[in-house]
């Protein structure tokens, strides 16, 4: 076993099947934006491919959850996919052949899970595997999620409920999951935060023999809770589900700005997926429906920069194979990807009526970001040395690819787009 | 139908199963009580004869609800009591026979109910009797009680919500029930006070051809909703569960100062049963087990005071047939029960310390009860004059059966007991 | 010294500067408004004159205070008029001079007072009339109004304390004050509600020789305190300032809902004065100048009617010399002063998306009141019947003085209005 | 001028005249913790000899203060030292003798300052260098300290606002102050953190010529807060006034474990004074009075080695002139020391019931504090596998200097107590 954080010591980057799909996604879809990711983005370091809730539910067809609805469930109270959506994990076979096929490409297979054990488990009393304690046993009365009508939370504290959470990691394993993102979990909006079952995670995660990456949703994680989840998350949500709106942008700067502290190797607060491209194709969350992303180039980039230079995940929420060059661009962009991996420290140094100024430093250079969260374009001027200790001869304008006086920022920047700055000498 | 508050022009008064039986009461239990009522406080106006929760829990056996359990149902999403604990239920005659029963003795009948539909039925998505909807449509998915797994709420806005409420009126008003105690939705702890439901109970009663008090647990209900609860329950309850603790009984006097203003004829804030006599004997909520009520014998003056001072509903929660004389002598006080059924304006007029002084006027006369809630013995000297706007010749101790100067009140009273007072020409 | 509830047994009617001249009434213009009551309103029943916030500031010339303000006080540490704004008050005369003009009118005189002890009497540490202790003794530390430097808090534990009210209450009633309106007491938005305050000026006016109705400001008061209020004050604000702004007119349906079970003889739930007329002269609060009310006629008819029915004090705002007849005549309704007058149990007994149904009654008749409070004309059918316990032959329509079926409610009401409905046989 | 980080690039150390004399500490006892901190505490790296609140109010006598004293202030509105108490001060040197005769010995200046503008000053309306604005144009109505009247808080949006806060930091600098404790800002109880005054406390000493280390009280400051602190401020508090009570410095573990993430190069969250030794003299707060330290020895190693390996600034709070030996060693604890300087990444990684394990990293050795934070003694059996990446080849015991097995704690500690383990090759 190698130690939880070593498994992630930079972001992850991928794609994920929520923003396009919703609940529905279906193994085809999978594969062929797998295929896409290893031919076009994989060079560029995105590598995880993962499915999005209820790949157990078969009448799935959007992101409208059906309320109680009957989930294929193995005979030891685990969910396993439908096999009408993905048509490779019949016969018990599970994601098994999936994760195979994800493995072949060179790249890792990720899926979600719900907190807590099925309630058909527990009204029908199924078994737990390595226990002679049943769903019912388990199960904490009255511990549900508001917005899903899957699980019953576990009772960490009864017998046989860290068998279950065994069994869980051990079949996911087996299937080669190499990222799990556990749902109802970092926030649950009934109870706060279940930090009862994220601790039975990480230890069934650390005593079994896979890497597992382990990602906690939903959002807003709580700021008390910050330090425990570096102790035992990669990654966990800074808010509820994201979307292509201004005003959510808007607000992740301060989110952004009040978790930089929590941003250590291993530890990335995730500002959750990039909903650029083609997307709500049967997801309709978000006031959405099928469309390409509501936000303008400069509200992409200024996107890219915020996620690239705090170094939140990056998961793609399009549909890759629809992708246009302008955004396929932005994702594969050379200073993003540099600055997202060997940033440090990030931090907002100023912010004044809605210009917005963060920083990132490497080894040689230090990356200053300039955004404008305005609705009018603004002009800038702002002394560089204010936000050094140390001082720099070149300054280049990476989006405009041009060179500028290194010692003050003195520019317009239209409304919602961003200057980002590369320091060096 | 007769417009509700007028079905409870009065505080009503009786016993309920909860106190001593748990959620276990038995048919025989019901009817020994339901004959002493008649014999021995039916003339003191005690009336009410109340099954209280799971009756249709076949395994039910005291107070701790078994999780997830088997329920009695009837094909309509309707519980049904358990034939096993109340025999003359059998074969689909449900409650008639023991209301029948209660009703022949000259008595009234009331049960108690869950707010919503049960699990099991949406689970098993059953019908809901004039509708073609069924119990999936109308539960409200993750609306809960977060102490009882019985029941998911309804959803007031969906079709065939109307017509399930209205079914279980039919049901109880074929069965002879006189009094509806409803339970997780006055205060839910989860989501506060269920209003719609509520609401929509008061709708399918006032509809019905059935004339049914209609009482709402558990409490604290809130402030916010007392004109809300006014227009739609006979009563509700100010706290969570009562026991025989001090600290309770205590705490209850902070409660009904603020409640007061809401006590008007049909609309009586709810202090809840009354734990006296033989208690426990299968409940083992509030620290209790099978015993004699904890409270000492000032502590249950003091309580019958404050409860007929303040018009509360008088329910006695121990087993009537094991009942000692003093305690007997308490409930049918005639001073206390005049009181009860004729003070008006009940109001705290003092507190000082842990001297509080509270009134109630009636045609001709008036009530001072002064309490001792400090844990010593305490002299107490207070001007009648400055809690009147009238004056009277005659004072009365109604419990030492003497009297008084009417001018100044200059007494004893020895810790957690009470002074009653009744100011007369 | 009269029980103080009977000195209000009908809800005080009047007027107060304010809503006019801020805090920056002057002596001619109070007695030019209590000369129009005099001659044109005292007959429906309007009789206080108040004399709002700081007539104790010399350079007072708005609603906006003037923060460190010096202020004219005794030598006492008591605040006395500002003699270049009431030229009678010079020489030590203080307000008795205007208190006799409006007692010689007929008429009562009410004056404001901010809770506690001015600022510049405690920095310089000034006496207290009947005690040794001194300003610095009995104001409580950093007890202060959030919004006004005038005063700090009165500690009411400390010796001199109960002497600096007593000696407050004593120079008013020499003056004649028969109306004390006090203020930053009721709901401090720093500290919640000031009780141990106004018990003590409960206390200090019970015990002096002078009778004065005691009405405390602002709101929103907490129903927590509803049962509290009832036993200190005649009236107290269910708002923060109100003014002629729909949505606030609005809300004080919700306001009236939950206050309604605290009206009774003597205690009255205050909606704030009636901005009507030319207001604004000098005040600029509520996003006003000098204007005429920004209510339409019917929104005047829909706030006349609810504070009627709900019995709120009614307080004219206006400069009264400049009143328009309409205004005029709503203000002297015969239907609206009686029921303000006779009208038992205020309650809203419907609310159904924006139409609101209030009910009051009286002896022989009934008063339903049906409010369209959406944007758009709507057309409202309704049956009696479910209102009342009671049957009525004749129904009235009040504003169209027309009869309509004494059974069902079936007619359009315009946006903002109402249709007020006297029953009777 | 240097980036503020630079200043405390380790955090602080000294001495605090809080926890001895209260608000009433005079010259000649700072001279003599001075003096006693160069000759014994000065080669630990105790540097900073700070003069806590209030020595500018001339009747201070112990740590309460006296409402609405009269202080000693210049005509510029700023607080001077009262020379009653600090003799060199008189003729308006200020603290600039003492400041001197504090770096003859090699050490820094500290002092204590309220957040604000005295209260005289806006009540005088006296002036401000180098501004024609004056006090009362520039207070901020009605922000004050909920627990001292010396102040009114300044409105930063005021011109003349920035120039105060700039003579301020020109009138400390010029008497050699290299460290500031600002007061009533990181939590103001009433108002949250003053976000406003913190930043621009920062920009007047960033713009000023001075090296001045910024700690900001008192706490708890707000998570929420977190990233602004580091953006602001060297230090700043984690709770309220910290005293010798075990709850208080069980209450810590917790709060240490929130802010670990927050530790980094010039930022130190402050777990407050060590009051150790000698205390109380004429402070008597946190129920304490004159005293030796309540903490046992046990305690007050798991207080050092808590604040050591979290890297809290470490000031003194006894009267260093009275040390004891043991204290003394325990302040000169080399591994102590060194953890305090070089330690990285302090982190909670394991607490059960009482048992609680912190880690520290430097670049060739671990340490590891286990401590028994139960009131019974413990034994501790765990392996230190589970907390490293990396293994070991020596465990030293610190305190008790012996050598242990490198695998597996596995020994018992006393209620209370700590063991600290070294671990190096």
């Amino acid at each position: 076993m190698k130690y939880f954080r070593s498994l992630a010591q930079t972001p992850p980057k991928g794609w994920n099947s929520w923003d396009c799909y919703g609940a529905s996604v279906t193994e085809e879809e999978v594969k062929q934006n797998a295929i896409y990711m290893k031919d076009n983005l994989n060079d560029a370091g995105y590598e995880y491919v993962v499915v999005d809730i209820q790949w157990y539910e078969p009448t799935a067809n959007s992101s409208m959850y059906h309320a109680y609805a009957d989930l294929e469930m193995d005979e030891f109270s685990r969910l396993i996919p439908a096999a009408n959506r993905f048509p490779s994990a019949a016969n018990g076979a599970g994601f098994k052949p999936l994760g195979d096929f994800i493995h072949s490409l060179g790249l890792k297979f990720g899926i979600h899970y719900m907190r807590g054990i099925p309630r058909q488990a527990v009204h029908n009393n199924t078994s737990i595997l390595g226990s002679d304690h049943t769903a019912r046993d388990i199960a904490k009365p009255n511990s549900i999620c508001p917005w899903n009508t899957d699980m019953y939370g576990v009772d960490t504290s009864k017998p046989g409920a860290k068998d279950y959470y065994r069994s869980l990691i051990d079949l996911f394993g087996s299937w080669g999951v190499d990222f799990l993102k556990v749902d109802d979990i970092a926030d649950s909006k009934l109870y706060g935060g279940h930090l009862d079952e994220i601790t039975m995670l990480r230890e069934a995660i650390d005593e079994s023999r896979y890497d597992i990456v382990l990602s906690l949703s939903p959002g807003p994680a709580s700021l008390e809770h910050g330090a425990f989840l570096q102790k035992n998350a990669n990654m966990w949500r800074l808010t509820d589900d994201y979307w292509d709106n201004w005003h959510q942008l808007y607000d992740m700067f301060d989110r952004c700005q009040k978790w930089a502290p929590f941003v250590r190797k291993g530890n990335w607060p995730d500002c959750d997926m990039l909903p650029m491209g083609h997307i709500g194709i049967r997801s309709v969350d978000g006031g959405g429906s099928n469309r390409t992303s509501r936000f303008t180039l400069a509200e992409q980039r200024t996107m890219m920069t915020l996620w690239s230079l705090f170094k939140s995940p990056l998961f793609f929420g399009g549909e890759m194979t629809d992708m246009d060059s302008a955004t396929l661009n932005l994702l594969k962009n050379k200073t993003l990807i540099e600055m997202h991996r060997n940033g440090e420290n990030p931090e907002q140094v100023m912010r004044q009526n809605d210009i917005v100024i963060w920083k990132s430093k490497a080894k040689d250079k230090t990356w200053i970001a300039v955004f404008n969260l305005n609705d009018s374009d603004k002009k800038v001027q702002y002394s560089l040395n204010k936000l050094n200790e140390t001082t720099y001869k070149k300054a280049k304008d990476i989006f405009n690819k041009e060179y500028l006086e290194a010692e003050d920022i003195h520019f317009a920047i239209q409304k919602h787009d961003v200057k980002l700055i590369e320091l060096s000498n």
